[in-house]
């Protein structure tokens, strides 16, 4: 059997990009956009992989110059950003055939006229894929750390030769959510929907009563959908991170569900979409 | 020369307690109390060094067992909680003789009743340190990532022979804050002084017009110690975290401070203490 | 259109797994295995998701003591431990349909009789997946950092409008490797399989005068699978590591080819694989 | 009372150098020195943090660009090369009254003639300070990870109310060594004691039977002082890296020292000082 080259894909991974928006005259309030881009491009590429030879590779420096080129005229909405990047690269190499565009964007909050202090509220991201005639753009978060107090139980599960878990009818449930959201449409208001769908995680968590993370892992997914009609599939990630009540009898003392240890590894990982049937 | 055992110190580093506050009914809001406690303890340890003799070595295990017990009755504000901690070590064992406790606290944001989210303004800290006799309280902040995106200026530097970096009078200045305060009391509303210090760090990074990073860092020191009476000595560790304006004029751009690279290293190292004169 | 589950699977993650085998008397040198086992199931959890109910879930803390338990009767190579694992999920849970094991698995050098120290040179790794029917296995290695200090070039590449990089005929070129292979068979020589296809990237990364890391990557995928008769496909994740030459002339100095600046971010990044035509 | 300033220093930190040495022909074999860098300079600073007036301020920038271009003529050792740039700063600049140089060597292995492979076999540090008279060099390293599968007990620990720790006649003994050594000298054959003293380090850790990391922290430091005469003293700062022996009992299974769970924190953390008195 022959070997041959299969898929492949090439660029420029991690360009951090800041613009400042220093609107129209100096008495305006200053726009910070803080991203970091990946493009990833894939096309006519066998003659790189199997001769070196490369007048068909627009090289990953020049894909670098033209993300900053293109945040001149304005960044706006990472989707937007990532739609005009992906098109400039299949619809000006006619050996690239196919482009990805990879954006996160981290929040900041204002201290003033032209001050900023990073938050913490999970960082905004984006994936724009283009062939030359359709875009697909996904919008997502990532990094946004949430905690239950109460309000989680779980119990009911099967017990095989390895089961020692007791059952609980009262837990912290933590999780760092990444959650990804495909568009059904090419174009819309990106900020409004970032902000509904992140705002629909959060209430759906924080209102669900918990019978194992991948019902909250579902209520979350249905509750971005019926909220956000421009989407029409949501993915998510959601490790569990375990906080386990500590036993004090040893000392003495009680613990009704107050102190925890808070465990690293290993944890829970619960991974699931929730989409619109066609 | 003889060979002989010098400064020594052993402890538990990194424990994840996690603490929450239900309240007396049920319909009371949740508090959490997130942090990360790290022990370390010196006396009368030659033995253990020379022969391996462990009677005087209050094992880590205890210090972390000790560390999870003292959460049962309330944590507190931490330097408090440091306080109880780094007492009990040297009170309570006779080979013990200083006693050091770190403490990092992670901020919570409220989503709602019993449902919480992370959020990034900074690490609280507090490090306490008791000989028997004599507590020390420091408290602190880290991780406190601002920027400001006009408002300071580079120039006048001396020029020698590796020199080549351009003087400017309109650059972005962006940090992330590691400060330390000594506490020149033993006792004090803790969480109070936290945020009178916090938020006089942030006011005096955005409204100093800089002309160095030192002088930026000698304002905010000052304006701590300004504001909180309680507080004797402020330390500084601020990166500079460069951004560096694009050169867009290969592409037939200009870039008037809108387009800047975020660069990971290298980035200057300003550290600096100010202090009130004894 | 209504809402329904998508694809989902859920497991234990990172289960950090240490065996030590100490043969058959005291006299014999221990072993020392050192993985990451995580877990990945799915099946038929739309109840959990849809209701709560658990009676389907195997508890991912059940999980996790399998594979500790599992580990009790020797682990021996990765890709087997990983087979007993992927198999007694399925095999023994009427629920679940499917299950994939991934594995990373640290390399120790002999220090002495029972002494070890880490090294450095790439982490092993598995993935393996079973439907109830047929299990496909994948080894591979990450973190396999490499350096070429002469011998790779990049010219020929198109000009547009975002071009500024000059051509080279002479650069360093460094990587760090993440490979996986597919076998084409359940059972094999598992360790003598990885040697040989680590030996084969390496040596095609040593030897290959590279015009791009394109063709470097095709090179390393096509010496692996002529070597190896058991693969029947190579993926290769490999980032440009960026090592720029120094522009010493503002200090009156050459650099030929001597003294460079090794940058973290942005870097390229070259993905791509390599099979056999069926 | 007024506010002063205190202590500072400022630099420019993790400059991220690579030098190849080419040998005098093409058929020589190369050579990689591999380094982080890092300048932090004080002295004659008040200005700039009460003024901002700069003309006492050598440049991070320039510091930068002295690190490359020192560069330029070898590196040869790190201490050496640490000295030579210790000694630049302060002599050149008379603002400048003291400057630490710290270094990081990532260790490489050779693959061929002009290929090679990063170990993980340890970091090797330098660190030199200088005053303008005096230079004091301290050698190290970091990362180097070791593990000892029997021939560690740990018993005979005081029991007070949190202790719950059982006493152990046999464990896994594993740390990640951070070691510095103070040199005596400020010239010697630099490589030649960092070799001897690091596997002065590694035939301690993996000989010494253990009563306690203390004892081997110990061993260790005297080892190294008993071995390079040009050192005359030794820091350790240990991890106890914790390995928690599985319990297989409830799977009926016994554990005879075999399968353990690797935990990632709280950890034990042993820093102890050997040096030779004076």
């Amino acid at each position: 059997m022959a070997i041959v080259l299969g898929e492949n894909q090439y660029g420029k991974a991690e360009n951090r990009v800041v613009r400042i928006d220093r609107g129209l005259d100096d008495d305006e309030a200053h726009r910070i956009t803080d991203l970091n881009v990946s493009v990833a491009l894939s096309g006519d590429m066998a003659d790189t992989h199997l001769t070196g030879a490369n007048d068909k590779v627009l090289a990953t420096d020049t894909q670098k110059n033209t993300v900053f080129a293109f945040a001149r005229d304005g960044i706006g909405e990472i989707e937007a950003y990532g739609l005009r990047l992906a098109r400039h690269f299949v619809d000006s190499q006619e050996s690239i055939h196919h482009s990805t565009v990879s954006i996160e964007s981290y929040p900041w909050t204002r201290l003033g006229h032209h001050s900023f202090s990073r938050s913490g509220e999970g960082t905004r991201t984006a994936v724009v894929s283009y062939d030359g005639v359709k875009a697909q753009v996904t919008g997502g978060i990532k990094d946004l750390t949430v905690l239950n107090s109460t309000g989680s139980e779980f119990w009911g599960f099967p017990r095989d030769r390895y089961t020692t878990l007791g059952e609980t009818t009262d837990r912290i449930l933590a999780t760092a959510v990444s959650a990804t959201w495909r568009f059904a449409v090419e174009d819309t208001d990106w900020a409004k929907v970032y902000e509904a769908a992140r705002d629909s995680l959060l209430e759906a968590f924080a209102d669900t009563h918990s019978l194992s993370l991948q019902q909250t892992l579902y209520a979350m997914g249905t509750r971005v959908l019926e909220t956000v009609p421009e989407l029409d599939e949501v993915s998510l990630s959601l490790p569990n991170k375990h906080h386990f009540l500590v036993d004090l009898e040893p000392f003495g003392l009680d613990n009704p569900g107050e102190v925890f240890f808070a465990a690293d590894r290993p944890y829970g990982l619960i991974e699931g979409t929730v989409r619109r049937e066609a």
